[in-house]
């Protein structure tokens, strides 16, 4: 995975989940350091609808696999 | 809430997230620190069969809205 493509392709979670993966807004998740292959995991299962969130759903359905391996590589890079 | 009886509640919960809520095995989610709000809206998902885990669903399923509300504040509460 490329953390640095997944640092670009997270300028739009930036707003809820922080610039360095730090939540500005309570009851969002911190994503920062975060297990990498749970990250991924969440994130298909937003795409796919396995899991429901009407905020990520339109997040996670344009991503690829390889935007979902990147941007999970860069979360799990940032210190918590 | 009351952190203490979350972290007599979490100690089942350690075996996957971790004594200090650092996960021990990959694709697990760390909790040190993530939001309470998040943590418990979590656990009442896992609860309820809204968010569906077939490793968590046992675990959530008797717990209570006290249960929840503390131990999100115990994983709260751990340093990142």
């Amino acid at each position: 995975a490329d953390a640095e493509a997944g640092k670009a392709k997270a300028v739009v979670c930036a707003a809820c989940h922080g610039g360095e993966g730090k939540a500005m807004i309570p009851g969002y998740p911190h994503l920062a350091g975060q297990s990498a292959q749970y990250t991924a995991k969440q994130l298909r299962a937003f795409r796919d609808g396995q899991r429901q969130d009407p905020v990520m759903a339109p997040m996670a359905k344009p991503l690829s696999d390889a935007d979902i391996e990147n941007l999970a590589a860069w979360y799990a890079s940032l210190k918590p």
